[in-house]
């Protein structure tokens, strides 16, 4: 997942609003990472996953390095072999640390970097109130870039700790239950009609976006229909119950390989016990509600889902010109109550759980749109060098911070990718 | 790479050209095999290339299973076990061997196997022959159907020999040199600029195709220019001698992860020795000739050299319209006159090169068009269950059948495989 | 398995005699490779097995570097690269050709190899009638050491191409199926007590020796008991049917280890069948015979079924010496009469089984013998590097030549192995 | 490493004496984690080693395990699952949590292993003071080998924190920098004859011995001699600068496979750095000092290095009887005085450096003495089912506790382990 600054932040952002901002995400990073106990923060369940604290090193790396090395000359980095281990993957910045070993640096430990990160903030504080109005007008957008980029590591502080406890037989809870979400039962499925033609998809307009948005381009589209809620775990149980994961013909090639060789019979997460079907989630496991959105799946099981449903995957163009004609609001994640796991659809007309609950895998693979040019430097490998064997999801996660949501954004992962909080929501040709 | 019939042979083909249509195609398989021993039949040098021997029994079973035994009631196989090794990857049709043991089959023996091919041949003839018209007209397509894949495995036999050869310390040749190609220089690059706007790709007239080239569809396209020839070995030296093997900026992620786990530095097949870099073919290893089309890249070193040149790949919808446009010859592969190599392109006008020297990766994913149906039963799996992490390549190489191109034709393999005939056209916006 | 010449041929042996020998060692390999095909002979069914051309190959190569280029001034190699093709692990020779990849290797062709081993075969004449008095001293053992050489190999031939054939799903024979042994039960199970004391292993006399047999020496034995005949497979399948393959309490910690990891349940080359167990032999899938040895256990299985016998597998001082006190008869391999495959014991006193059906593994690591020095040169390499990791089995089996085994005979494989003809036979302290 | 209790505590030993070793060995424990943080305590950093804080669960299991839950009629266990988690290998007692997972277990957190402890402690004191005579005397050898199998795992923590800190860029110290050690050259190197014959080896007396040192046996030696002190790092240097780590005629062949798969060119912790070579120690990284003895070397290493210097690694029962007759002192560990880290010989006549600085590979395969039978129960899994594929090693290290060692003391690795603090002493025939 990658972003690179589009846009820069509003004209007309004083610096106090802008450093207010700074200081908020920041702080919600740590907010994040608060229950966490320092062998939490240092867990690496798997390659694919980073610990709590190197996100929250890795962060501020990108601080130090994108805004504070560049734009304070006096500025000294607060360790010299932090720009080696928090270094995640740009090869224009120099060597870095092995991404599999994240797991093995017992050390710096927690309380070091947050040593480490009140560091930068306080330089970055005065960098945001002194600096020259034309280093000002380059520098804005890295910091708005670098703030959009920490709530990214938000949501992956929340899917690799998930990950991490979800291995450890005490089955451990990063959260107390949240008060029960309503007791509803899903509302039946309609189909929400979108007419074709020459529409446009990307970002064109003002606020910032990551690269990968842009440019704004015309697309062909026949008419389709979008399902109006998410595939639930009910809807998911009953392609288990027809022998879904003992077919064939539902799975592309690879991905019925993937499901012998991993052994695949139920979404990641999802245990059968006696009692009936589980789920892990981040206030530990309970019983499974038929009615929530399934999450957890891959693409594979995504699409072999929709071959059995006699459906489709919408591709990514199809979903984002239906959320935009359809209006859908870009708030109210679930997050934002402090509940990380997809609720019950609500009732009601039309679409419905395009934004906050899961992230909804699309028959698009992840490619340039026509015209991308990456970011100049080294912020420009933060999107296009991603782009092979990688899908396209749209919508946000309940996991998602709050405010970091488009109908344009571009999440993507490998096919087989089971740990972000993904989802399905079916199409149909008109 | 794989196939369905979408269109049957010609409506008023009479039984006796068929006929004579599938002993040619039949005859020409025997041929390819006839230079190579019983032990050069028998290698499989990795899991995805198979044996000569494998292809000759494979393709002869698909006339078994999917014409006679279904067509001809009172058919008998010849062998019980053939159905389990030599089906290739159709689950519908039962268990299989499992592909990576293909070089552990020393029996049957190519004199066996010659006996298997002889004796579905005569069958055939009779089916051919005696089929009753209502029969006839399912079976026609089928038997179409048979026959291109039985030519798209006679490029696999090549393809697959040349891989197991070059393995040889001792360099054996498949062939002997044909007479040297006309010694000339590359032509210039020129660029050929193909007007945007609403267009239609995809097969929707007469005739043959496989179905994951139909339905014929709109795409929209911006205006955009096409290189007039390949990429040469002289234009790719270029790139090696500005280390494009060790500048990660000109890759995607996994394309460097590639580069340094397989230790790429050149294509495969090349090799620099001390009087300078030589090539391996199918007539043995010999000097290298700049100013031949650079084969055997990977799409991940063909992405890299077109970010090198400050260039892209085209997208296939762009290669087919300038295709069509052009109105390119789709006949004239190289192999026609027994030289199973590219050449240096012609001197002239517009667009050369576009079909039988090497398959052109493209930027496009494989993925379903619009509207896209499998066709029904066992051989719905030909060509659909592969649309997840491949990439499209158009044209078609020096060693693909006469006969079997299309500028529909959409060929397809993972972006690290090198063992295809695949080369580098250049595209770029208008 | 390999030797180094530690006697020479015995000194009265006259140069016809030597150049007969060694004619019928070689027409020995050629014979027992006739039955294969081409295919047959170039597969390579794992890395620890080769291809009978390769091992027909491989062996001439011995001769052709040990004898001919060090002796025959004017010799001319064969072939250039078959230095390199054919050196099996003697780092002091040079480079050589990956073991993994010997079935990769499609030429040379059998018929090229046949001509391989008739040009050296010709020089070989030549050199035994005329090489001068001084010079045969010193290649007169040498010369031994390549016969006793290719006496090993003959026995790989039969072990890999059984490997080969067993993992074909048509079941292949090597030979058609000899007339049937003599149907006997086994006889009941006697042990014969050998007294400890001071005693002496190793080979010490006249007549070849391998140098890993070496230097004779004196080992303390406590009294102990050893099995009169070899364990069935009767015995063996009491065994598995107790659980033995399910409960960890008889298994050594990596036998365990090994057990889960490749999922075996019986030895190998057994199989379950709705009419009962059944075996593939060199003559193909036949009824399991109660009576028979067990074959082609590994060493964790031998030391697991004592375990649960309450017993031990016997150290291989304790096997010398039983075999030596009882003269146990050196010749009468089963494979003298055409069968490669165990027969039931006979009725009758004493030892018995302790030649030619069957390895026996020991209790023993393969280490040296005190004071064990390896051959100078190349040679050296023969037996002395592979002590580690191994285990020494004793006796020899129905595939191994006549005339090859010696009571001081020391065979070794890895713990895990189970293509070798091995065995079980039991021991107790007395 | 494993052990059984073969001897119990000292008769005459009152509980008092008991209690007060058990709180010694178990502070003793506490001690050496107290240095690490949360997150140092938890880190795995390959499959063979552990993190401190399940070693210090797992050794307190074993009292709850094997004492508390057989002896104390009303005990709790302190949590229902930390027998799956901290059991090592007892397949005897159930399942267990894979090995190499255990990095994963970010909880229970060190806070909750004290307590874990002083549960354990608690119900231990109260079993020591108030057992009935008959159980204690079932129980008292149970508690010893408790106490041993802690000592064990305290050099355990030592060795497996050193492996982890060792990985980290930042190259963290476990201890400040000990005072220096006398700076002293090595002394010349001498050699001890020692004379053969049938001589004696094992435990047979009274104190405690692990069960795979026993029972005492007659073992035949022909006479020998043994280095006076070990080879250092200044003597294998000339090793490395004799290319001994690219000269295949040194190595077993498995060796040779090792050192080309890992690309091996000197000991574990050493660099070789512009200013010189250099060493990682448990106090950090610090210059290489010539006169120590070198340690972190595989067996194969130590193999190389005596048949490089025309030498030969002992025979276990050759250390064990040079180091009784000479009457080698069993006290005076260099961790004793918190020196973690092996230091240069002193001057002197005979034998020194036998025990206390870094363990001495032999030239003997781990397994079962002549009549050896494993204890009775689970603990009877201790030692017996690690005898295939490792080696002896004889002595003790510098991080070994102190107490714990004897002449006949068996340690053992598998031959490519390079992690426990391992050195070489050579040997020759007389």
């Amino acid at each position: 997942m990658g972003p690179i600054a589009h846009e820069s932040v509003p004209a007309g952002a004083g610096r106090a609003h802008i450093a207010a901002r700074y200081a908020a995400v920041r702080d919600a990073t740590e907010a994040l990472a608060a229950p966490l106990s320092a062998e939490d923060q240092s867990v690496q369940s798997m390659p694919d996953c980073s610990p709590t604290k190197w996100h929250r090193a890795h962060t501020t790396w990108f601080f130090e390095t994108f805004l504070l090395a560049r734009f304070q000359p006096d500025y000294r980095a607060f360790h010299a072999s932090y720009g080696y281990l928090f270094n995640s993957y740009y090869e224009a910045v120099g060597a870095r640390h092995p991404r599999p070993e994240r797991g093995l640096l017992s050390r710096p430990g927690v309380a070091e970097i947050a040593r480490y990160r009140r560091h930068v903030d306080g330089a970055m504080a005065a960098l945001i109130a002194g600096l020259g109005a034309a280093d000002w007008r380059e520098a804005a957008p890295l910091l708005e870039l670098g703030l959009q980029h920490e709530q990214q590591h938000q949501e992956l502080i929340l899917m690799d700790i998930k990950h991490a406890l979800s291995l450890n037989p005490l089955q451990p809870a990063y959260q107390a239950p949240p008060p029960p979400s309503p007791a509803r039962a899903a509302p039946p499925l309609a189909w929400q009609a979108v007419a074709g033609g020459l529409r446009q998809i990307g970002h064109g307009g003002a606020g910032f976006a990551f690269d990968n948005e842009t440019p704004r381009h015309k697309v062909w589209l026949e008419p389709y229909r979008l399902a109006s809620r998410l595939v639930t775990c009910g809807d998911y149980l009953r392609f288990i119950e027809a022998d879904g994961y003992r077919r064939p013909e539902f799975w592309l090639s690879e991905g019925w390989a993937t499901v012998q060789q991993q052994g695949w019979s139920a979404p990641l997460y999802w245990a059968r016990e006696a009692s009936g079907w589980s789920v892990f989630t981040l206030a530990g496991r309970r019983p499974l509600d038929p009615a929530e959105p399934v999450a957890h799946v891959s693409f594979y099981e995504a699409d072999a889902f929709a071959r059995w449903a006699g459906r489709r995957l919408p591709g990514e163009a199809e979903w984002e010109v239906a959320a935009v004609e359809a209006g859908v609001a870009l708030d109210g994640n679930l997050g934002d109550r402090g509940r990380f796991h997809p609720e019950p659809a609500p009732a009601g007309d039309g679409l419905r759980q395009m934004i906050g609950d899961v992230w909804e895998w699309t028959a698009s693979p992840y490619t340039a749109y026509p015209g991308f040019r990456p970011a100049a430097g080294a912020v420009g490998e933060y999107n296009g060098k991603f782009m092979s064997n990688q899908m396209v999801l749209r919508g946000g996660a309940a996991v998602t911070p709050a405010g970091h949501l488009r109908a344009t954004y571009r999440n993507f992962f490998p096919p087989a990718a089971r740990w972000a909080f993904a989802g399905i929501r079916l199409a149909e040709d008109s």
